[in-house]
């Protein structure tokens, strides 16, 4: 790394400044993880111009998602590399591309997404997923995937890791070029972070994912962003009965404001949830979403669907090494039982009309950004997550 | 029982006689199950009019299929009723119908359907499932459904008790007409045998549940009879590539003859069978299917698709009490999984056009009945089945 090539990128330093730091590192402030339930330190780090097909980032916005706690928690022993800056939902400004890059170009309004799409595999060519080659989420990955090794380090020169494929925690950061996506100019930043991952990958679950109809009947088991954006999505599609259930009283008030049409709290029933949803719904729900990452959570969303044509979404994250508890001979009652990543969102295709969506009303984004804070209080809006209080803090960098 | 209707039905006697049985107790030759894996003694029964909605029909072929065999076994001991007559695979001649019934009349060449069909409730008017809500597949079930009373009685009046909607192993037998479909009178009935289930179960499995398009690539994991009928749906739809997985080194030439392209033998490999067919296949194939009913095949047909779009297939009957092998977090890369039952064919709507296919060559059905035996030798037809040595034995009666 040539220091005589660094410069200050951080502040409020405006665009028109940000094409003279073009070609060199940049100083600048972020949160470093050096370990697992650590608090993150805010201290000056250095970021390498971008490589071919990469993209340096002016970060303006980042919010916390639970993907974030859990990899900053460590509770993945295989997935623990420090230091690293953490973050995957954010919003900013393209500071400069490198060589190559041709669809994206300093100053554009961009979003980071965690699962890219290079639009060239076959993956990104198939019209039935969204999992891209080379780019895909994969939590075990903490480097860049065009050489292997990173764009952050320390001020004496150790390497800082990548997480996600994105790194939002941090004023600037450097993304493959497959993984950002330029929304209009027009869209307001501070919400376009929550497309990043949190309400993409809600909303696209019931509108790629299960496509959900008008009139349908929904339960979606866990209040959190996730399970919220599932609410906007199903309300936005127009179901005739959206019931939420979560074991917080609090987010009956919450699910209310979006759009839910019953609540229902596990810990003031006296039978399983799915009886109750069942008796609710004349023999279940067309569909469920579970977005809790609780396998008995998982299973009474599942038994929550009508047999012969119920789907369960499954959208949470399973540390557990326990099995599906289903038995291979419930899938003969037509209950079907899927996964979605990103909402099964192409972003890059996809996002840009998505944004507009968001812009014009038709999906309203309003509720979900609970708390703000300035950058340096990071640790506070990761206290805020972990207490339930927030759905999303926004930090301002 | 009026014995005083009784009349004899049994022998080959044809129909035009059998107006004269109408409104009459039957008495005729059928195999009786007395005892978990006792042999079944074939012996006279009293055979009662069929009721209301109900049609009588006289059997003219049945074959077995391992779902008899594994009720004989009363494998499930919830499932052990006593005497039973067993039996789902059969083609005949409606001898009589009962009041209300309209859409079939004496002399239809029929063939029974143990997932009946009432095309008047909410499933049946669903395009998403062949399971209806009164005549589904239910293997508890031991009576008619109309009066929870059976229509076979030994000579000494006691009850003898149906079998899956349908009981076939005897010269005469009552069905309600939800699960009755006629066929085209020019239909080969020795053959249309298969269609009660196995060739149905498999073959729909392809066309039906999973859709098979031309040039997709195809696994089949155990070559029984469902096995290899969703490897002659997968060649009648065109797919470029048809493996077939089974332990027993036989099955090559017959699933060659049928239409396989290549054959694994699971003992002869040093390796998973589903690195082995994804290295065949550019990283899976398009569709798996699993027949056979054991859970860690289950998880190699599983493993065995390719990421982003694979799916499979459950056909297998699974008794054993283990959960689905799969981790929550494996639906995450893509891969689905789905049950599919009796070829998710809504049998009284689509089986008439299907043995039409069948009678045009589009499907062949030549290979499946490897053994033809007089009805008396019914314990023996289970013997072969057992000791791996037929796919279909066909019992004339």
């Amino acid at each position: 790394m040539e220091n005589g090539n660094e410069c200050e990128g951080a502040g409020n330093k405006m665009h028109s400044q940000a094409t003279t730091t073009a070609g060199k590192v940049i100083r600048c402030k972020a949160a470093v993880a050096y370990g697992p339930g650590q608090p993150m330190v805010v201290e000056d780090i250095l970021v390498d111009p971008p490589k071919a097909m990469e993209v340096r980032v002016k970060i303006l916005y980042t919010s916390i998602c639970h993907s974030d706690l859990s990899a900053w928690r460590g509770e993945n022993e295989a997935q623990r590399v420090y230091p690293r800056i953490f973050g995957h939902e954010a919003s900013g400004l393209i500071e400069s591309v490198g060589e190559g890059v041709s669809e994206l170009k300093s100053g554009d309004h961009v979003v980071p997404i965690f699962n890219g799409e290079c639009g060239k595999c076959a993956y990104c060519k198939s019209e039935k997923t969204n999992l891209c080659q080379r780019f895909r989420v994969d939590p075990f990955k903490s480097v860049m995937t065009s050489d292997g090794t990173t764009r952050f380090s320390t001020q004496d020169g150790k390497p800082v890791y990548h997480f996600l494929n994105t790194s939002t925690f941090t004023e600037y950061t450097v993304l493959d070029s497959a993984c950002v996506v330029a929304v209009d100019s027009q869209a307001p930043l501070e919400k376009m972070s929550l497309l990043s991952c949190g309400v993409s990958t809600g909303l696209g679950a019931v509108w790629n994912t299960a496509n959900v109809q008008a009139e349908s009947t929904v339960a979606v088991f866990g209040l959190g962003a996730v399970g919220l954006a599932v609410v906007e999505g199903a309300r936005a599609r127009g179901a005739s009965k959206i019931i939420g259930v979560d074991i917080n009283p609090d987010k009956r008030t919450k699910g209310q404001a979006i759009g839910i049409t019953d609540f229902i709290n596990p810990n003031d029933l006296d039978k399983p949830v799915h009886q109750e949803i069942r008796a609710m719904t004349g023999g279940g729900v067309h569909y469920s979403f579970e977005s809790a990452g609780n396998l008995e959570v998982l299973r009474e969303a599942f038994l929550s669907t009508h047999d012969g044509w119920g789907l369960t979404v499954v959208l949470g994250i399973h540390p557990s090494p326990r099995l599906l508890p289903l038995h291979p001979m419930e899938l003969f009652d037509g209950r079907r039982i899927v996964g979605s990543v990103f909402g099964d969102f192409k972003g890059k295709t996809q996002l840009p009309a998505f944004a507009k969506q968001c812009m014009s009303g038709e999906v309203k984004l309003d509720e979900f950004i609970t708390h703000e804070l300035p950058f340096n209080n990071i640790n506070e809006a990761f206290q805020l997550l972990i207490d339930g209080k927030s759905l999303r803090c926004l930090l301002h960098l």
